[in-house]
């Protein structure tokens, strides 16, 4: 009864990537869409479903109106932080699967940096939720705070250590300079501008840290074989297998992993190309082991082996550090690209594409397909 | 590659309904939780997948940690008013039928009448809403404004009148007066109580409004063979269609209508039994007629048709207008009770069992199996 290979992310769309769009978080959304459909050759009014972050503010019956649906047939939401890409992109499969939708967009625009800044607890939702009166009046108030004491506690059990998060961060940053649309694309970075960057909360220097970005993403799922229909011959990414987590015993990306690979019915040395949500770069290295991609990631990033030439790309347009802090939103559409053969770091004729978009909240693995 | 019939309903709990549960409404959602498990034969560590009304305050994590699930693979929810509920079972069958998830909980805790008042801008959403700025100047700031309003024209397009409306509100409450949960249980309504009710806002009396009310109640989902398997020799409920619709061209109700009898592959004339979401009286006769089940709803309330041993029952556990306002969620409770026979106005051996809990925002249709 399983998805597999049955639906397709037909098509991957952005807006540029800046500082102050100037324009309305749905105007971002709307943009990215239209990329997005004529990437998948699909008209606006053929699409029948919408899905979206929870913590986006442009809802779903306002895009509809502004697309023109003229029968909107699936929408929902998750409600988690920024980290429900994958997990979308899951739902979404299903539907179509189950034949309540044909055509499904995801999108997330977001004025990150010009509009409501997004690492503050106000806005994720940290500030004042219902464990927050234990953490609270110690200062933990914002993701970054709590995720620093988690790190300091797995560098100390691993001896993990921030020249090797910076050696990550270095690698991003040049993936980020082979992608135009980067915003990091002219700025290159050294692990010693890494290692002397200001400490924002001990041990996350600022090249440990997400960027606070404007710009707008979206994607296009419909079944395989109408992607392939609609593809012009380019090769298709059809999804092999998603997952979503929520709360539970033990580590999220653990379960995650469990049900993702059993559903996808292949092995970890298969996967080609890697993309991790890395709102913080130390949990890059940490889920790499996690997934059970390898026993200890400070090997792999000191032997370069997370470069896109390495023997287990990952990050292959520059993330959430050197790209754009799209949520998860970006590693999907560099994941897709990977899969069709378009990233501005390819990774040969990769076949297994996958994306993590939350550190154990969902991930993805695509398939290319010869259309 | 449809659901069709492979995913049940395969447990139903409400906790008692009263203004004032004197608990919280996570309280009130896990004490219909555990009631509906036990009617499913669910152990709640089996429970790996959640769905909720987006308005519904207890988030899916925190019921998560309350039920003790030690995995979560699946949970979502939609972002409307308080007309979700048959969408969420769309959403659950499908990923039930992907293999997403083996067990789904539908859950709605509410203390519409202690707590927040829901027919009120403010909590409703409406209140500072997008079209808001042409509307609320004039004074239409809650759902029963707006309503009244295309009420209206439609009585003088129809024909329809307030005494056709109350007949349906009077059957509604026979239907009550035989249900020991309902909150009228005791107390009889006739035409005359209704016509000569305050109007709360014209044409609406206070008979043709939903109550407001505090309660719990909660959905099993899961595969067919499985509900089977633990049905105890009892009938089961299987989903043999559901659909969502948002925004659109024309009629939101002729759309979930299209979409939901092509996939369940029956006749209107098929349905034995019928409930429809009754935020305002007038709305059930409306959608009588938009669903197709009739051409003149006047006529058939004229006739007692939609009585429990009528030729069309509706709203037979007497709604929101004499039940309870649990948005929907009592009458994907009762349409399920009818599909198993367990219905305190039950009509016959229900084989479909219409549900509708939004007016054209989502429906189900429940098929009886024998097991």
């Amino acid at each position: 009864m399983s998805f597999q290979n049955s639906v397709a992310i037909a098509g991957v769309g952005e807006t540029d990537y800046s500082r102050e769009s100037g324009r309305s978080e749905l105007t971002l959304s709307l943009q990215a869409i239209q990329a997005a459909l004529e990437d998948a050759n699909v008209e606006p009014h053929e699409v029948d479903g919408l899905m979206k972050w929870y913590v986006d503010t442009s809802a779903e019956a306002v895009v509809a109106s502004n697309l023109g649906i003229p029968d909107l047939a699936w929408f929902g939401e998750i409600n988690q932080a920024g980290n429900v890409g994958a997990a979308l992109v899951a739902h979404a499969a299903a539907a179509i699967h189950a034949g309540m939708a044909s055509i499904i967009v995801i999108y997330r625009g977001v004025n990150g940096r010009s509009g409501r800044r997004y690492g503050r607890g106000d806005v994720t939702g940290q500030g004042g939720r219902a464990g927050g009166a234990f953490t609270e009046p110690y200062g933990l108030l914002t993701p970054q705070h709590g995720l620093a004491m988690s790190t300091r506690r797995r560098m100390f059990e691993t001896g993990r250590t921030s020249e090797q998060f910076g050696r990550q961060a270095v690698i991003q940053r040049e993936h980020a300079n082979r992608n135009p649309k980067a915003t990091f694309y002219d700025r290159p970075l050294t692990l010693e501008d890494h290692q002397n960057s200001r400490l924002i909360v001990d041990p996350f220097h600022l090249y440990d840290c997400c960027l606070e970005s404007d710009g707008g993403g979206a994607l296009v799922l419909m079944r395989a074989e109408m992607a392939r229909e609609r593809s012009n011959g380019r090769p298709v990414a059809t999804i092999r297998a998603a997952a979503q987590s929520g709360p539970g015993r033990g580590s999220p990306v653990r379960r995650t992993a469990s049900r993702l690979f059993s559903m996808a019915a292949i092995e970890r040395a298969d996967i080609d190309v890697v993309q991790i949500y890395d709102h913080f770069c130390p949990y890059v290295l940490f889920a790499l082991e996690d997934y059970g991609f390898v026993d200890d990631a400070g090997a792999l990033v000191d032997e370069r082996g997370t470069a896109w030439d390495g023997r287990l790309p990952v990050n292959t347009s520059g993330g959430h550090l050197s790209e754009v802090y799209l949520q998860g939103m970006n590693h999907l559409i560099e994941g897709t690209r990977q899969a069709r053969g378009e990233s501005t770091s390819q990774v040969g004729q990769a076949r297994f594409s996958f994306i993590d978009t939350g550190i154990g909240t969902g991930a993805v693995i695509l398939e290319r397909q010869e259309s």
